[in-house]
């Protein structure tokens, strides 16, 4: 028995102390991926995390290392960046001070991994990358919900034929989101203040772009009405506030081959469909409906032959005209899931796919989503490079 | 006791060797409205319908005149016309005929009732409704889906102040038409070719007019963009032919107050959802879905709280979280209902409400409709008159 | 990093030996409070508990203590008023007890907050808030069911405006408790006896009053009945004893702005209904039913067209016309919710909103329905000041 | 063998075109005895009703006999009385002509059955029966509920021991009737107008003096609180009126032996148990509830010991706690089953149990719980012979 290597990795977990840097990147991700003996990469090698937590708060900070074990943590990025074994950089600080943390990640020779968005303009992000490329590091973007189970099963049932040539594509998203006055809000009120870097385009816009792109074909033109539908809200102490950031959008997505996409994204509707995200996409030779972790199907010759006869009850259910994809393979978490193919580029030294270019795109489709809304018109996206 | 009286009243049914024409306008309407004793309009008086089946095909009406028990019929329409027993005129023709047809009604001083598209543009429908009221007639065109059960209860839902503030709507219509490559199409042929005034932003947004005008608010801008997606089909003799037309529209609204009302129509989609049409209304108070024939509501008092947690299962059932709302009224057939009013209002000589400049408005939604697709933007409805 | 200032808040625990001082108040409340860390005023300061147990068992007292972790216990009242750390006196005694000793602890200048009832007569209740408005301190009375969830609930639908106007409300309270033959009785035997301040009107209507003027409207007349059911029972120690205080209370209350309210309170009856305490409440625009920790409504649009046709089986499933209000948010311990709330008061110096004139209100309302009772008739109910 | 002797009965049938004359007494009583050959009273002698309708309206009687087959009607009643064949007279009238029809029927020496309220007054309603007696003649008045299934099962639990002695009975009988604007009411405009002897005290207090009397023991005193919890009705003809009568009755009744009846009526509720009635009896050996058509026991030693305790989530479901009552005998019409003792009665020469001095006793009740609203104070029922 050949002895097993174990490789350790430095990372940096900037922005650690939020919502999302806490409970998915670290503790259903990085901590487990430890406690579990690391990333196999090769049958005798194991990557090992050994992360530094970064963050603003040191009490906050404090209680995080001791939730997770991680005795590792400072408020000085730039001590942790001049540390040569800390070789990754992770950002899920909030959006504002994405772009100057990462620059300066790059010039201290980092490789990059963040959250979505990557900056708040296309301009923004897209120098990002060219940085990056320049620097020769190995950059990734987090793109969550392409390892959903939901949109996986959607993929291998996209592979399988059944849906034939792909004809339109329709996205509900959303849920009723308390204004506060009474019953708390289950989201944070700088959502729904613009200069805040609020509004439900630029938040699901970076989801929508890869999801897209990576399932039904590139983007390539974009036509968006926003809303404020609920201009006064309560805040996480129960002040009034006013809302001006969009909380709902109305938009249509035309991709490569003519395919349609009508996606819907609301934190002012309430729920009757499968799930608080559903996807529904249409085939000359079957449709398929995924959900966060389900995925339905009906093939061209199950199809029923509906007629139009709204004089006289239907008894028919046309929820029971549909068939589950059946759980045939183990879904790990999907940030869990990102995380660990990135680790393995970085290993290995190879372009990770869902990098900063990738995410330039998402900052762009919120971009012309908002341009579409202002100007009343359909936007085209232009390639990026 | 008071003897009933009896009052005849001649109906020049023209083109109702149609399918319209001969299920829903014949033989759901005026059949049994004769068959049930005529329509009631005050404690002892009764309009019996005195119909004359008009078409071109006299083998066609001699067949439908067998099983309909009504034995005037011509292919002869002017003939009709000269007979001044006929005082109401009723066209289902298809729509490229209709225009000549109700002006040379309107000129022998008919009262008239038609089909929707009342034209095929804005200003040829328009022009109808002016000549007829400068010939002081009572006019009328179809608007079925107001009497919808599923849409009645919807009006009641929100007379009842469930809704609170509308703030959105979304309009889901459709299911699969087969190709006819096997098994044969549920629509005919013509409906795919552009030529034959075919096309489903044409056939529909007449529909989705009436509809969000009476429902919702006036419509004061639209974005639509049409889609063939299916361009080769199979006609009703199983010969191939090339469609145009559109078979799906994927069109967002503007109605007055900002509500949002977001539409799909589709003759290439699969049904996932409650039925063919479902209306989903989101309001500040309360949100309601209306099918065909059914509506759901769900109060804020009973929304749940959602949560977005992809990672875990949620096995929580959204469609639990509804109350049906319960049929507390009968409810006739939708075309009876309206075609008994229109009897009633040409009885006592008063205006009927859903008259040719209401028929103009959607024949001026489609047309803006198709304008939005081709130029790329979003269009604004102004107001006819 | 600011310290965290902690401020010790002595608390003198009176009674704290009987069923509902050792659950209720210690156990479930103040202990876990200390666990906790304290109270938070505001983001730096927190309030901690110092309480001193006192009772008249010293053997009880001592293994209360040891079960509390709370060292400090003693039967001496008198010396833990002198005592200056304490400023808060708890009372949870017999109500016979509770006058003279509330009544002592405010001219030893302590806070207090004591149980229900707080006296025997109206005029000795009325009197102890007079006492302690002169003196300056803050009082407040256990008014529990105020913060049911149920309660609660149902407080937010009628703020939602589902209800409209309010119609009339049911409650209907109680259930089988045994007479100690056999089965051992769930409630003790002195609330059978007269003599010790027994009866269900005395326990229950302190209850209705603050639940009614709370959330239907203030109680202006009352009409009751009370009745003892069993006559004969065994008490703790399996011996037989006469019953002669009520076993059951059958009571209407008018309400201001004509809203009746009828309420059944019996420990003789079993429950076919949702729960041991169940309230419905009939709008004009929807009803709804709250049990001790759940809602069900039914709007206006959703009620069904019920019609009376006892003649052949009814096949309606009437509690499915109902929907739950979700768990929106966490709803904690009744009482300790109110705990929190009084020490929050004290430590800011404030009014307490349920003090001792809503504590004799609850006793006005008994002695009322007692009197009703008596002279078979309707009572008025003057406003207390 | 030997033959079957068939005795032909005339009965006066008059208000037959009334909605309970036409639906329960012809239609579902009569019709169906005449059909299935009669009413047998011995082995081989069988009562054939011979039945003569009599209204106000030819029209309404013509079209009557048509549907029932039976083809004696006349407006005369009077040349009906003077035929001697005719030996029963039925009254069915509105209630307001009830007293001077009975008084000439019982004139003319008919035996004499009769709908409720029997009279407006007691002293009417008690002088009927006076001169019914004096005049030797054999008497008897509607109380179908006595033969509802759900009631009848209830006698036989009474019967069979399980409750023990019975100590409360709670009653809660009602539901919404829409106020006729959208939704048409379910009950008629003159029962929310005083004038037209309308007002839910009047209807249902004549039922629930006999059901009370026979089913729980005479009632000895009653407490009324009435209500016109909706004061703006829409008539039948969707017209606006003001309704003056009550629409609620919270009511408790003391009945012999100290049993306490607690009953509300409400054409203002909505339905949250088992059925539009529901009656509950607590015995001290067991409780048990009654629907319509249904009974629900739950015996002493399978009554659950319930401990109040809100602070937690209570899953145990009360409703399972019961056991239902089967059909073990078969149900017919209640009103059918009273008619067939009424008519053996009468075959025989004998007293009928359910008559004008029980329907006397009905009235009165109603009578009382008026003065006792009015007085707002208990109201004695003194014995009527």
């Amino acid at each position: 028995m050949s002895a097993i290597k174990q490789r350790k990795i430095g990372i940096i977990m900037n922005g650690v102390t939020g919502r999302m840097g806490t409970h998915q990147h670290l503790m259903r991700t990085i901590v487990p991926i430890m406690r579990e003996g690391g990333v196999w990469i090769d049958n005798d090698t194991c990557l090992m995390p050994d992360p530094v937590l970064v963050g603003r708060n040191e009490a906050r900070l404090e209680k995080l290392a001791t939730a997770s074990g991680i005795n590792k943590w400072t408020t000085n990025c730039e001590k942790a960046l001049s540390d040569a074994n800390n070789i990754i950089y992770f950002d899920a600080q909030t959006t504002s001070r994405r772009v100057q943390s990462v620059k300066t990640a790059i010039e201290a020779g980092k490789h990059v991994y963040c959250e979505k968005p990557t900056a708040l303009t296309t301009a923004q992000a897209l120098a990002l990358y060219h940085q990056a490329e320049a620097a020769g590091i190995i950059h990734g973007v987090v793109q969550d919900k392409l390892w959903l189970p939901g949109l996986l099963k959607l993929r291998m049932v996209g592979k399988s034929g059944l849906l034939g040539k792909i004809l339109s594509v329709r996205g509900e998203f959303g849920y009723w989101v308390f204004d506060g006055d009474g019953v708390p809000a289950q989201r944070p009120s700088w959502n729904y203040r613009t200069e805040e870097g609020g509004g439900i385009i630029l938040d699901m816009f970076c989801h929508w772009r890869y999801v897209l792109d990576n399932l039904f074909g590139e983007v390539s033109a974009v036509s968006c009405l926003g809303a404020t539908h609920i201009p006064g809200r309560w805040d996480e102490n129960g002040r009034p506030y006013g809302a001006n950031a969009d909380d709902a959008a109305y938009a249509t997505f035309e991709l490569e081959d003519g395919v349609v996409a009508q996606f819907n994204s609301s934190w002012t509707t309430r729920v009757r469909r499968d799930d608080l995200l559903s996807v529904q996409v249409d085939g000359d030779h079957g449709s398929a409906v995924a959900t966060l972790r389900r995925c339905f199907v009906q093939p061209l010759s199950a199809t029923p032959r509906a007629v139009w006869n709204p004089d006289i009850d239907d008894p028919h259910d046309y929820l029971s005209d549909w068939l589950e994809v059946p759980d045939t393979v183990a879904f790990p978490n999907a940030f869990r899931a990102q995380w660990e193919l990135f680790l393995k580029s970085v290993a290995a030294g190879t372009h990770f796919r869902w990098n900063l270019l990738e995410g330039a795109k998402g900052v762009q489709l919120a971009e012309k989503g908002y341009e579409s809304w202002k100007r009343r018109a359909w936007v085209d996206i232009e390639k990026l490079q």
